[in-house]
Order: C-alpha cells, then structure tokens, then sequence
C-alpha cells in the first residue's frame, strides 16, 4: 500500500485506534515498494540491517492495527483480560455474532481450580482440569500477554507478550518486574517496543478479570521454597515432589530420622484448598502409596496450620467440627493458632552435613508456636492478594474518558472534566469497587468527599480483583463466574440497566478425604459423608466445560479407583 | 547392637558384601546405645555434630546391608541395570518367589517408546506411554540411580542415587561427568560416599539393559538446542514448543517472515521416529491446529533430513516408497543425502536486532546444501550413541571373577585366573558381545588371540548395549523386550543351558500419518493404508502393559479424534 493510501485510511479508523498509527507515522515515509519479506532478509545484512530494522520494529506496532480490523466486520471489540472463573466465562458466553471477543490472558487455558488438589496427588490427570482458551468450537480471539496499562481516555490497552513466559502455569506471588529500579523498568519498557513484545490494543469494551495472586504475608523464604496450589504448574511441581519425598525415603541411605521427615508434610492455610489437599494426599498416601511403599508408611505425617481459631471458617462450626474429628481419626493433626515464620532449604541435618544447597532435600519449617521442624513439603495457601496490575494501572485516571458518567454529584454535573480521578477501591482488601452493573467507579483524586462518583462505562470489573460496593460476597470462583455468565447476557441483550447483578448462593462444597465431603447452603442445607461426597462429584463434573472434560474426568476416576493412582515422575 | 555382636555377624553375610563392612568397620567403635534418632538430633547441635555425622554416613552405608538382607528370604538377588524395553520386561516376568527382584535405573518408570511420538503432539496424554517399576501389584525392588561401576570379583555394583536427577525423563546426549578432570571426579565421588550418595550394592546376577544415548555426532548446538524424542520429557518439551510456536506465530506484533520461520519444523534423521513424529505432527495441524489458527496454516512447513539417499531404511523400496510419495502429496519435504551442519539460537534476524539471547525464539540450522535456515523447532532423532557406562564400566575386567568360565581355550584351561580379561565389544557399534544365552563374553586384554574367550556366569547383557555374538539383531523394542521375555523364562525355569536365544521377526511397523502405516515382515508379508494403520493401533494397545493404559489409550484415541487435541501449555 504507497504511504499516502495508509495515511489516508487512517481517519476511517475508530478513535482509539488513530493515535497508535500517529505514533507508529514514520513508517509511511519508507519506500513501499520494500516488502516485508524483502526488508527481513536486508535486516540480516549489516549495511541495509539498520534502516529495515527501524521499519520492522514500527511495523510490528502496526501490524496491530491490521490484525485488529481484519475480522472484525463492524462489531464492537470486547477486550477481557484475564482466564480465570470470571474472564473465561464471559468470553465462552459472549455472542461473537455482536462481538469481537479478545481474550488477553498470560495463560492459555482457563484452570478449573477445585480438582486442582486431585491433580497434584495424580486422582486426576492435569489436562482435565484444563480449558483452552483457543477452541476450534469458539471465535475467541486469544493474545497471550501480560496487561501493562490501561488508557481509558483512548480506550486503549498496553499488553505485554507473554508466549515463553517462565511463570506460565504457577501461582503468582509478586509483580514480574519486581526489584527493578523505576529507571531499568523505564528502559526495559522502551526496549520491548522496539522488539515488538510490547504493544497495543484498543478496545471498545473492557472487562477486567486479572484475578489475584498467592498472599505470603512476607513471610521469609515461602515465596521460593514453598508449594503453592493456584494453577496447574503448581500441581504438577507438588506432583512431582510428593512422589520424590517417597522415592527418597525409599533409597537404601536414607537414614530413618532422614525418612521421617522426607515423609512430613506441611500444608498451611486452613481453607478449602489446605483442607482438600491435605484430604486427597491422605487418599494418595492411604490407598496407594501405602501399597507400593509398605515399609514406609509408619513415617509418613500430614499437619495443618492455621493461624486462625477455627479451619473451615466458610462451614458452621457443626460441619468444620466434623471435618475436624474425621482428620484427627485419620491421623490429620490441624494446629489451629500457630504461626509459620519462616521456610528455609534444609533441615538441621543437613545444613550442618552437606557442603552445597544444591544436596538439600529437605525444608525447614520455622514455626512460632513449635520451633524448626524438617518437612519434605510446605504446600502453601493462606490467602490471595491483590495482582499488581490493579495498583500500577488502575489507580489514578491520568486523563478523563468521554465516557466517564458522574452519578454522585455535590452540585454541577459539568465539573467531572475538571477534576482529577482515581479508581475506587475497598480499603480492607485493596479491590476495585464497581457498581451493582459491574462498571468501574471512579472518585475524585485525594479528595474525601463521598458525596461525588462517577462510573466509567464500558470498564467492567469481576472476579476476585472486583468487588460490587456494599456486597461482601466472597472471593470465590461461584461469585465469579455467576458474575462473568450475568454480564455476557446482559451484553448480549444489550439490557445492562434493567437490573443489578445478584449473587445466588448455590452453597459450599469441600471434600474432606476417603469418600466423604461437607455441603453447606442452597437447597440442600447442611451434608456431610457420602452423599456430599456424591454431591461433590456431581457438581463438578456437571460444571466441567469441555465435553472431552465430562468423558476424561469420570475416567480417570473409574482407572485410578481401580488399578491406583500412577506415580511415575518425568 | 553392641559391636562385637556386629562383628561377629558380619561373617554370616554373603561374601559380595562382606568387604563393604569390612569399610566400614569403624562404626563398631561407636557406643552402640547411641540410636539413630538421638544421632540425628545430635547432628543438628555444633558440639555433638561431628562425631554423629562420622557415625551417620557410616551408617548410611550399612543400612545398604539390612535393607538387602530383609526380605531376602534367601532368594538370589537379581539386580537389573536399566528400565527400557528389555530390563522392565525381565524385572515384570522374573519369578519373585525364586529371585528377589532389583531394578536399578535413574528412570521411576518404563516408557513406551513406540507411543512417545502420539504424545509430543497430544493425540495421546504423556502417562499413558508410562508404566511405573513400582506397582502395587508386582514385588519389584526399586532403586532410583545410576549404576556407577561393577565389581565382578566381589559381585557388586555402585550405585549414584538419581531421585532428584535434573535429566529425568529427557535424552541423554553425553555422561552426565562430561567436562569434569579426573581429580573433580575422584573428589565428587569421595563426597558422594559421605553423603551417602553413592553406595554398594551386591548381586547374585546381574542383568544389564542400560540402553543407549541419543547420538548427535557432535554436531555443534545440537545437544543444546535440539529436540529429542527417547523419553516422555522430551515429549513434552515438543509439545510445549510446537504450540508455543503457533500462539507466538499468532501474536499480533509478529512479522510475517518471523510467522513462516517460527512454523518451520525440522526433523533430522529419517527413521522411524523421525517420520513417526513428522507425521503425527503433520495431523497435528492438519486436523487442529487449522481449524484452531485458521490463518497461520500457509505459513507452515515440515522438512525430513537424511543424509542416507532413502529414508526408512528398514522397509523395502515399494513401502518406503509410498511413504515418500504420500508425505510429497501432504507438503512433508523429505531431504536424503542432507547435512545438517550446526544448530544455533536466534534467526540471522534476530541476532542483528535482539540485545540478548533470552529474546530469541528461533533457531538456525545450518545445511551444507542449502545454507542457514530458521526453525522454530529441531526434532533430532539421528540414532543411538554407546551409554558412557558401558566403556567406563564394562570394559577391563579388575579382578578374575570365580565364576568366569572358559570356552574357547588354546590350550591349558587353567590360566584364566592369571590373564587380564576385558569385555568384549562388537567392533561397530561398540556394543557388549555376549554368547547366545545373553551372558557377557569377556577376552584376554591387549591379546588378539582370536581362540580364547570365556564368559561371565550370572551377568547377561541385553537391550541396545547387547549383542549376541555372530548376529545383527537390530537395535528394537521388539529384539530387546524378546531377550527380556527369554531370560526371564529361563531364570525362572533354570533351564539356561536347555537351547540359546533365537529372534522371532513380527514383522516392522511405522504410522505415517492420516489413518495410514507401513507394514513388512511377519505372516502378514507387506501391507500399507488403512489396514496396518489398524494393525499399527492394535499391536500397540495390545502390548501395552497395563490395564490402566489399555483403558486410557482407546479412550483418548476417541477423545481427541471427536474433540480434536489438548493446546494447553503449562
């Protein structure tokens, strides 16, 4: 295309789409006769290298905006960010006959977190937990990227390229940039330009479903030896682990003071996820291991930490009660009350014996209430906390969007221009605060005054990173995905202010090991032992998405019930 | 114990493993009140440590001794080097009530390697091409390491623990001691017995199935870059790099030129693997991938490099043939009489625009005949290469074993036991030449006395290290898991002597893609098309070992061929 035909297309293009071909101009000033083809081949010559390589990294940048038009047949373009319970819902959901639908996610796969724990002991296998974003069923558009920025006055969106992402698959406990100095980030950003890894992204519609990351309170030494059970590389390296703690214990050296706590296994958090692993790998241990590694098993130990009174705090006391009395029988001791200080390679032993860390193979687990054990495993899961996303780019509002609409005023509506905003956020747990529409609502910057707010439209926020102002519902994968199915609908029908979004509690489910399950809430009201267990089993298969998925799981729970689970490790 | 009590013991034991007690004689002069468990506690304290840390090493090393001696039963022990086709098969068909079985292999697991091609590119799930050594239905001993050396004379073997081995489930390329001076080694391995790392263990027979390395001929960047496919981790790797390179392909910012390299697939060598995978992968993306990236398909291009002038070379000119013709017609460039020069990372273009190599996402293969070449991936499956344990191990004989048997003498039959012996290797392929019963034949080193030779009683050599003197048996599952199933017969029946091993020819098999395979040999004579793809799936099902896999292989089998393949990567 000769340079003035590409400027001139330019001002057809949607508003937020003009200022990154502002931008990216210079390229129109190349002869256009060079293809790209051509000026790749040059840009492995030394003499002609510099000029192509200019061009390439601008056409990269460019190349956005074609892929961003082609296939898009004046639909508005519904950018979500994010994979998880929320974002994946409403992608799966939307109507792509109205909508482009781009997904931008740094996994590629929506994870299905409550068989996650069954994963990590080898129940199920960890595709099955698994949904790919990209479907040859849906029209989902999938960047597979980190979000960087957000412009809502250009309605436009930085993204970070996140194919090889080293992270890819594990729980997130910190900003990926964290320690860098501003200075370095400031380079780096300038330098993934120019490499084309960082690039942008206009949308019409934004949906925000960054969801939160693994909360370690700090605490010394978890963040790098503990196992963290959020997505399914976690599962797998737990996986891995557990079996290689028995592999260990096995060999002929292995002293038997060595044996005991190769077998220790700590789990901290006292929630669903601590609970229902810590049930599932005394199923692993009991049914299995018990059989492969008889002489072993006298040493094996699985303990529960929570700082908290009570584990189970979502269950009534009845119900957490008997999930209490059924682990204890089973040989489960939960320490209620007691303070992990610290996770540290190596036991004792070992520290004093082994010249390098690198002959390390066990941790050590500083604990307030009990002083240093030596564990084969932390598994970690205490928590979430806020995705750095939400503090670095959703916070103030550097410039107002047309579409900012006040909708508490302290007097004349017409000063919204005027005044600078920020995000609103819930002050205990940091999230963004949205209307009962799932809009996001903004306030005026450093001002108390609670009389005025405005939402923006068009941003939406759901899952775990958002919170509907005056709600407490949980974060929970049921209140996000019952957010992500309402507002695709809406969407759909075009019916966003007919009514607000209500959270139905369909109950709570944990499985608590060997056959047996709580259930608390919706029609049922309270269960326990077989039937919640059946109950359990049913729900989720019924909400496993794929129909590969519905055939797979209930497989593998026939093949492992049968012939045991595998133990093989690669 | 007290120590005289030790003592005293030690001259029951068998005389493989009286001479580790005797190293470590001086654990007898600790108190003997002292437990293990008090010892370990001690270590953990400055003042006591180092007494009890002489003391635990030591122990560490005698506990061997008690772990072999229980459950012994007075069983002959019968330890098995390796977890291939042929070690697995014998360690599942051994008699555990005559033989205390003991599998010593830095792989938990048996692969079966035909299935690993499936797997790279997800038409199979990776376990479902695993059986674990360890089953809660066999008697198998299992330890994880590395035969490290033999000792004839004493019938012991040393093993290096591998639990927590980085190479597990991958190609091995070079000793994993490459590069190390004689003095690190003899350092690493001193250190090795302190920790108990490294440790005895003694044998009444010694089966050795070691297999080989993957064979890269030196080629520079091969070993680092390159993919192989001999284990279920290199499986992975395959399959997270070709999907990665796909979703890189699609990313927005992605240069035409860089989407065309990215999806050029390289596979050197044209062997079975190397066509298996080519055509697995070529249904990969003719089946999903197009329906899943509609608009990358044209970029894409799978090449086959030979430097022999056929490919297959183990089918006749008609089926090799039509493999070529069909491959032609699907876009599958076959290159004989190719060579690949050197593998580098980065494209030319990336190395003139990339700062560092960790933006590289290419690579660059080079061609004697066709110059530099970027890929996205090099799948490397050029043959096999001699396991490093077979020249460091099994190669001079140290000391004259009592059970070496003379049986070709050129004259007085008594000067075995003064003549050095060294393993006799075939001159080729530097495999260990055995007799027709599998037992290692061993000749007078420096000699080239073509008349005598005498053989190892109770060690048998079998799988691609092993050869029966006088054949060319082919290096295959088939020829291996053949002597497997033979050996273990005739242990079981201690009928060694009754007749020699003769191969059974069922005939060569190779899928190449879209409902068709390759056929030749057996009763079926030579078949091609949808009738040995048929037989192809049902030999397979059928000797795949378990019933878990007989389930689970169909099952996916359908699965993927109605939902289509798995894209997640994690």
């Amino acid at each position: 295309m000769p340079p003035s035909t590409q400027l001139s297309r330019i001002h057809q293009l949607p508003s937020g789409i003009r200022h990154i071909i502002a931008r990216n101009a210079t390229c129109a000033t190349l002869p256009s006769i060079i293809t790209t083809r051509q000026l790749a081949h040059a840009a492995t010559r030394p003499k002609l290298g510099a000029l192509a390589n200019v061009y390439l990294s601008q056409q990269q940048r460019s190349i956005t905006i074609k892929q961003l038009d082609s296939g898009r047949d004046n639909r508005e373009r519904v950018v979500i960010l994010g994979s998880g319970w929320a974002g994946f819902t409403v992608a799966r959901q939307l109507n792509t006959k109205k909508y482009q639908t781009v997904v931008v996610s740094p996994r590629s796969y929506f994870a299905f977190t409550p068989l996650l724990a069954s994963t990590a002991v080898g129940t199920l296998e960890f595709r099955t937990a698994l949904e790919p974003v990209r479907s040859r069923r849906t029209k989902v558009e999938f960047v597979q990227g980190w979000a960087d920025d957000v412009d809502f006055k250009n309605k436009t969106l930085t993204v970070e390229q996140a194919v090889d992402d080293p992270t890819q698959g594990l729980a997130l406990t910190q900003d990926r940039h964290a320690g860098e100095t501003q200075e370095q980030r400031a380079l780096e950003k300038q330098s993934d330009i120019e490499k084309g890894k960082t690039f942008d992204l206009a949308y019409d519609k934004l949906i925000v479903t960054v969801g939160c990351y693994s909360q370690t309170f700090g605490t010394p030494g978890v963040r790098k030896y503990a196992f963290f059970l959020k997505d399914v590389g976690d599962a797998r390296k737990i996986r891995n682990r557990l079996l290689a703690c028995f592999e260990a214990a096995a060999l002929p050296t292995t002293p038997e003071e060595m044996k005991r706590q190769l077998l220790n296994f700590a789990v901290v958090g006292g929630g669903p996820t601590g609970i229902e692993f810590s049930a599932e790998l005394h199923d692993l241990i009991n049914e299995d291991m018990a059989k492969i590694y008889p002489e072993l098993i006298k040493y094996h130990k699985i303990t529960v930490y929570d700082v908290a009174e009570k584990v189970l705090p979502m269950f009534d006391e009845k119900l957490a009660g008997y999930a209490m009395d059924k682990f204890k029988r089973e040989g489960i001791d939960i320490k209620t009350k007691h303070h992990v200080e610290e996770l540290s390679p190596g036991s004792p032993y070992e520290r004093n014996n082994l010249k390098n860390d690198k002959d390390f193979r066990l941790f050590t687990l500083k604990i307030k209430e009990e002083g240093e054990l030596g564990v084969g495993m932390c598994v970690w899961s205490t928590g979430l906390m806020q995705n750095p996303f939400v503090h670095q780019a959703l916070s103030n509002v550097r410039a107002v969007p047309d579409n900012l609409r006040l909708i508490e005023s302290a007097g004349d509506p017409s000063f919204a221009k005027d005044v600078a905003w920020k995000v609103k956020k819930d002050e205990r747990s940091g999230s963004i605060i949205t209307d009962d529409r799932l809009r996001l609502k903004v306030v005026p910057q450093g001002k108390n005054d609670k009389h005025v707010a405005a939402i923006v439209d068009d941003v939406y926020v759901l899952g775990d990173c958002g919170i509907i102002e005056g709600t407490r519902y949980p974060a929970t994968a049921q209140v996000a995905s019952q957010k992500g199915l309402w507002l695709a609908k809406r969407l759909n029908k075009q019916d966003l202010d007919k009514a607000g979004f209500k959270f139905k509690d369909l109950g709570t489910l944990a499985y608590i090991g060997n056959w047996d399950a709580l259930f608390q809430g919706g029609k049922w009201g309270r269960l326990q032992g077989y039937i919640a267990w059946a109950i359990w089993r049913g729900a989720y298969l019924t909400r496993t998405v794929s129909w590969r998925n519905k055939i797979l799981v209930p497989v593998y729970w026939a093949v492992n019930w049968l012939f045991g689970r595998d133990i093989s490790r690669f």
